[in-house]
């Protein structure tokens, strides 16, 4: 007998015969004799039609009354869910988050999850009752409806399975796992049958959409492993654990494309001190994240800045630096869409030297021009032309063997 | 300063406008410095559409995941009318049924109101907050969620009402009160300005749609005095209370039109000791409600049997007289739609002999023929052929002196 927790997305969901199976994936784990305790959201689609009807009434809705409204969406879900069992057969018991004993921080609209109240819920599990528990949500000390923000149902999946000490945490989501590349571009991909909860972490905050990096960082923190998985066939995932020396043989784990990336390069700035530093609190203000970030003082004085922007923000990002640069009095500014952000990431790389190289001269051998260059610890990121990229994925991808079999 | 609940139904909080319109009247009172305490329904089609979708994954759902899934929809309108009201500058906070401690008894679906616990409600009330209260639902003593059933949302406000000590109870709807007649047929129907329960409790039976006989059960029980009133317009609506000895003064309150009727006449039933017994058990079985019933024996040792039902259920009603029928070996059944029910109603009748024959001797010369006859302290009511029976309304209505002046 294992404890199980399974979660599914608001696709998984998304209508009656989505619902309907689910029910019958859960029965199947159900009918081996195992406990399940199951999280589910929101219909696809229906917390964005609450927010819009909430706008149209108020532009800045109250953080408070806006939890209120938008916990409503997993509650039709887990009483459907809890039906659709009930027509299999099988014993079922649908639960808010606060019903659940997930208890968070007061911080409405962005609540953290402080700790797991699971008596009761694990007293259902034993009389054989499976339990659908509403994601996104919890209470406050004072019993108000908080939400956890996006990506929260993850979250409740996995503080889910760390407070009824669960043997297996399952995310079940409309791709099959974690790949070795976006098999949409590197044909040759390789599901991976694990990962570490670091290489995970990369990969989301590289934009692959698996998974909110802040849900990974939970289960990290809690140490607790999950497997990601599809709604949709009956095929293995890939497991996300604790790093384990094993995993090192590996140097390279996978290759991530970033083209939502646009790259701000300005030139001529007065290098004063503190120039740079106006520049980046300027876009702060303006709410823009920035990341990769390269500087170089020219001999007359004058710093170029280069650096990349999510490209949605490129506008807002351009403003802000062109008002900046003429409080400064000097400097021009260029933006640059069409590049991409080439990464290779892997735990292997702490104890392996030579990637980098590895990864310029497959990158040459692409005759692909390199622009920016950065590294962590597990990680190196190169920008490049758009344009050339997916070609160049496919060739890095070739480059370190994850190319799978024929 | 004065304590008043307000209710508003589904077709006030219909759409976005509607609950800025919703969101005016309750700040219009606020402005005067009164305690405003509000109920709303769901947004009329919602319940309906959550029930179609509980159907289709399972044509049985079970009552406790019923509620679960239908309280979603007041929780959208409660968030959705404190944003409204936050938008006018107004301080308001919304409270489930469990929140704003509306305590009912196990049963799920129908559950009924066992006590208030409304100290954190008048807190927020006392900090001139605005409370804005799910209608429809509440939470058992296990702390599971309940729903109250049909017109749930009018039993909510009466017993909050009563739970904050209110001055004043208002249920918005989409007419403007009680009228002597419905002004639809008789264009010389008043707005009466007050009424009793009980004979409000006669109007809400006989099909007058203003409110749910249950609703006004719950108010005379405890004696929560409320006002009918309309959510498009600030006339005077008709208030509702204990009946004073000065409304004995008028006679007849106002005149009931019931076209939802059906007759059944059964003619030639072997006269053995049970046979009219077995014909309504059967019909109870069958789930009619069975109105208005006249026996009479014959001379030949049959006996014939007319009684009304809802014009919806003719068909199993005639159903189950034929299989009653069959096994008692005899008799014949003749289903009459074309009928409606006309009864006056007032408390004043107690005191007042005649009204019978005044209302009969006014179908006379109106040349109705009347078909039954039933009567109750404060309620006469005829059965007559449909399509006689607007004017037949007109005239009864002028002839208890009701019709308004010019």
């Amino acid at each position: 007998m294992a404890r199980i927790v399974k979660k599914f997305g608001g696709t998984s969901v998304g209508d009656v015969a989505r619902i309907q199976n689910v029910a019958r994936v859960i029965k199947s784990e159900y009918d081996k004799g195992n406990q399940v305790a199951v999280v589910v959201s929101a219909r696809s689609g229906v917390t964005n039609e609450l927010i819009r009807r909430a706008k149209a009434i108020n532009p800045n809705p109250e953080d408070r009354e806006m939890d209120m409204l938008l916990v409503a969406g997993e509650q039709e879900t887990i009483a459907l869910t809890a039906m659709a069992l009930h027509a299999l057969g099988v014993d079922a018991f649908s639960m808010t988050g606060a019903m659940a004993g997930i208890k968070t921080d007061p911080y409405h609209t962005r609540a953290r999850i402080v700790s797991m109240d699971c008596k009761r819920l694990i007293e259902h599990l034993e009389n054989e009752r499976v339990v659908i528990v509403a994601g996104f949500q919890g209470a406050n000390e004072s019993g108000q409806i908080t939400t956890l923000g996006r990506g929260g149902s993850d979250l409740s999946a996995i503080a889910l399975a760390k407070g009824i000490d669960a043997d297996l945490c399952q995310i079940y989501t409309d791709v099959d796992g974690v790949y070795t590349a976006d098999p949409r571009i590197v044909s040759k991909a390789r599901k991976l049958p694990e990962i570490s909860y670091e290489e995970m972490l990369e990969l989301a905050s590289l934009g692959t959409k698996v998974m909110q990096a802040r849900s990974v960082e939970f289960s990290n923190k809690f140490n607790v492993p999950f497997e990601v998985r599809s709604s949709f066939n009956n095929n293995p995932g890939t497991i996300v654990k604790e790093e384990v020396s094993s995993m090192e043989d590996v140097v390279v784990r996978g290759v991530a494309l970033d083209k939502n990336q646009a790259k701000v390069m300005i030139t001529n700035i007065p290098d004063k001190p503190g120039s740079a530093a106006r520049v980046f609190q300027g876009l702060s203000d303006a709410n823009v994240i920035v990341d990769m970030i390269v500087q170089n003082i020219g001999r007359n004085g004058v710093a170029n800045l280069t650096f990349t922007v999510p490209r949605d923000d490129i506008d807002r990002a351009s403003k802000s630096v062109e008002a900046v640069l003429a409080e400064l009095g000097g400097g021009e500014v260029e933006l640059i869409s069409d590049i991409a952000k080439l990464s290779v990431v892997g735990v292997g790389m702490r104890s392996h030297s030579g990637v980098a190289g590895e990864l310029f001269s497959a990158l040459g051998e692409a005759k692909t021009n390199i622009q920016l260059i950065s590294t962590s610890e597990i990680k190196i990121s190169v920008v490049i032309n758009e344009s050339e990229s997916d070609e160049a994925t496919r060739v890095v991808h070739s480059a370190f063997g994850l190319d799978k079999e024929d």
